[in-house]
C-alpha cells in the first residue's frame, strides 16, 4: 500500500495534525494546495516550488482533458513525468470547471455534455471518464465527478444534485475499483466529495450516503462560493462531524490567509485556493501586517521588502520599492516574485497552523489573523 | 581607478579576447549584454541571470527615464540597487528609443523633444540631460546620445546626423568630465557612438571625430538595422580598423547567433540585442541544430529537453513537449523557461566564441553557425 493517513495529534476543537503518505511523498496535514491548473503554478517553475517546500500541487482534469490531452500525459508518462514534478498532485474531476467555463452545458443522470471554451468542441464528462481521465493523468489523489449548482440554491435544486452526486460517487467508485484491482498496485487514491448546498440536512445526507462508499478521502465541496464565512464553516462543521476520523478531510477552494485556520480548526486537513498566485498577477501580495496592494503610489520609495517578518527569497532580494515598478513597468518579473511570495505566505501560514495545533494555540493564531486581515489593504 | 580593459590575445583576423573590469566585477570580453529594459530582464529573477552566468545587463536609460524616473532611482541608491544586481550595467542613453518609441519628436541641434509613448508628456533630451541621467541611474558604463537616422539613409542626412552626432558626442563628453572630475572618483565610463549610415567615408570619418574626443570605449551604432549582413560587417570593419586597440568596442543591438563570430572576428568585444528574449516569448528557442518553433505540433509528443547538447537548467529538466503545451495554454511559466534556455544559448556562444580565440579556430566555429542557422527552422 502506497498510501497512508496518519493523525498525531487532534485539538480539543477538532483540529488534526497528521501526515498523508504518497507515492510521490508524504505530506505534513493540514496542508495548502498551490494550484497548477494547466500543469504549471502560473509564475513559478517547479524548481521555485522546491525551494518553496511545496509537497504537493493541485492540477485541472478539464484543462489538462481539452489540452493537451489525458491521452498524450499518459503516453509521455503521466502528469508528474511530463510536468517534471516529484512531488504529490491532487486533480479535481473537471466537474466544477465545466460547470465555470464550459458552454453549452446539459446534465443528465449519464454526465455531462459541454462544448470546450477553447474551441468549441463537444464533450461528455460522465462520472466514469472523470475517474478515467485522471488515472490517465496519474495523479496521487483523483476527486469523482460532482454536481456542481449555484449558489444560494433552492432546496429542490440541491436535493436533486446531492441525489445525482451520490449516484456519480457510486459509479466513480465502481469504475475506480475496477480498475485499480485490474491492474494490481493501486496508484491513486480516490476522494468523494460532499455536497447539499447550504442545507445542514442535506449536507448530513451527501455524507452519510458516501461513507456508505467507503472513499479513503472526503472533500467539501460547493462552499466558499459566495455565501457568508460563517455558512461556509456551519456547514463544513455538519460535514466534519459525521465524517471517519482516520480520512483525509479535503475543503475545496478556500480560502482567504485569515480563514484558513478556521477551517482547520473545524477538522479539515487539505485546502486549495488560486487567490494567492491570482491575487499575485494582480499586484495583490500578502503579508504578516495584511494585503499591500503593490501598485499603489505609496510604495514608490519603499525600500523595506514586501514582508519585514518573511523569509522567502523574494523578501530577502527585492523591494517595494522595485516590484512597484516592475508592475506599473508591465514585467513579467512581477508576475514571478509576487507568485513566488504569496505562494511561500500560504504555505508558511500552514507551517505556522501545523505548529500552533502543536502547541495548542491555534485560536490565538486565527484570532491574530483576523485581525490583521480584518480592514482593508494596508 | 575602478575601470580597465585588457586585451589578452588577438587573433590574425582581429579577434580580440580580453577583460573589462568595472566596479561591479570583470567581464570577459567579447561579451554579450542581456537585455534588461525597465531594470529587468524580462521574465528572469537576477538570481536566474547569476546562475546563468551573466556579467553585465543592459538597461534603456529611455525607459526608466520615463518610468520610474532616474531622480527615483539615484534617491534608492542607483539602478544596481534598485534591482538587486551586483553585477555590471551599461545603459543606453535613450537615443534609440526617442526616435523608435516617442512621438511626436523634433531634433533640433539643441537636443531631442519628443512626447512620451506611455502618457503623452514632453520632454526634451539634450546630450547633457542623457548624460546626467545615465550618472543618476548610476550604470558602469554610459552611452553618449546620438542621432539615430533610418536607414537606408541619403548621404545628406546621414551628414548632417554625423555632424549633429559628434558635436553631440563633445557636449555629453564635457558635461561627464565636468561631473566626474566633482565628484572625484570616477564611478562610470562613457563611450562614444560611431555614425555614418552606409558611408564608408562617413563612418571613418565619424570615428576620426570621436578619437579626438578620448571616450575610453566606442560603439558602433546605426547598423543591424535592416541592411544586408555583408554591409554591417563591411561597415563596422571600416571602424574598427580606425579604433584604438586598448580600448573595447562595442557593436550596438546584434545580433543573430551565426551572426555573432562574425562580429567577433572583426574585432567587436561587446553586443547587446533583444532577440534572444524577445524570441523566447514569441516560442522561438535556439538550439546547437538551428531555431526551433516550439509551438509546432511536431514537438507534442517530443520528449528530448530543447537541445541535447545543452546543460542549462531548463535543459536538464523539461521536455519540448512540456514546453510546447504550456505556449499552447499561455502559461507564464513558457516565457520562464524558454528565455533562461536562450540567454543561456546566447551567454554560451560567447564563451565558446572565447575559447575559439584562445585556440586560434573562430572561423570554423563560425562557418558551423552559419551551416546550422542558413536553413530556416528546424
Amino acid at each position: 500500500m502506497n498510501f497512508s493517513f496518519e493523525v498525531a495529534q487532534t485539538s480539543p476543537t477538532g483540529a488534526r495534525r497528521g501526515r498523508l503518505t504518497t507515492p510521490h511523498g508524504v505530506v505534513q496535514t493540514p496542508f495548502f494546495l498551490p494550484v497548477g491548473t494547466a500543469a504549471s503554478v502560473k509564475a513559478l517553475r517547479q524548481e521555485a516550488l522546491e525551494e518553496l517546500g511545496a509537497e504537493i500541487i493541485l492540477a485541472n482534469t478539464y484543462h489538462l482533458y481539452l489540452r493537451p490531452g489525458h491521452k498524450l500525459i499518459r503516453k509521455l508518462g503521466g502528469l508528474h513525468k511530463f510536468m517534471s514534478w516529484s512531488g504529490a498532485i491532487l486533480t479535481d474531476s473537471g466537474g466544477y470547471q465545466v460547470f465555470s467555463l464550459a458552454e453549452l452545458r446539459k446534465i443528465t443522470d449519464d454526465g455531462v455534455r459541454f462544448r470546450s471554451h477553447l474551441d468549441g468542441s463537444e464533450h461528455l464528462l460522465t462520472p466514469e471518464k472523470a475517474a478515467e481521465i485522471q488515472l490517465a493523468l496519474g495523479s496521487d489523489i483523483a476527486m469523482v465527478l460532482d454536481e456542481c449548482i449555484e449558489t444560494p440554491a433552492p432546496r429542490d435544486k440541491a436535493e436533486s444534485a446531492l441525489r445525482r452526486t451520490t449516484e456519480w460517487a457510486r459509479r466513480s467508485r465502481a469504475y475506480f475499483q475496477e480498475q485499480a484491482n485490474r491492474d494490481g498496485e493501486l496508484a491513486q487514491w480516490q476522494f468523494g466529495i460532499v455536497q447539499g448546498a447550504t442545507f445542514s440536512d442535506l449536507r448530513r445526507e451527501s455524507a452519510r450516503q458516501l461513507l456508505e462508499l467507503d472513499f479513503p478521502g472526503y472533500a467539501v465541496g460547493g462552499l466558499a462560493v459566495g455565501e457568508p464565512h460563517a455558512m461556509t464553516c456551519e456547514m463544513t462543521a455538519e460535514v466534519t462531524a459525521l465524517l471517519l476520523r482516520d480520512r483525509p478531510r479535503y475543503l475545496m477552494g478556500v480560502g482567504r490567509p485569515e480563514q484558513i485556520a478556521d477551517y482547520v480548526a473545524l477538522g479539515i486537513d487539505m485546502m486549495d485556493c488560486v487567490l494567492p498566485t491570482r491575487a499575485a498577477r494582480h499586484a495583490c501580495v500578502y503579508t504578516s501586517e495584511g494585503r499591500v496592494l503593490i501598485k499603489n503610489s505609496r510604495y514608490a520609495q519603499d525600500e523595506r521588502p514586501i514582508d519585514s517578518a518573511c523569509s522567502c527569497s523574494v523578501c530577502r532580494r527585492y523591494t517595494r520599492a522595485y516590484l512597484r515598478h516592475l508592475f506599473a513597468a508591465g514585467e513579467l518579473t512581477a508576475a514571478i516574485l509576487a507568485t513566488h511570495h504569496n505562494v511561500h505566505f500560504y504555505l508558511d501560514i500552514m507551517r505556522q497552523i501545523r505548529e500552533a495545533i502543536e502547541f495548542g494555540n491555534l485560536g490565538k493564531f486565527s484570532s491574530e489573523m483576523h485581525a490583521r486581515y480584518a480592514a482593508g489593504p494596508v
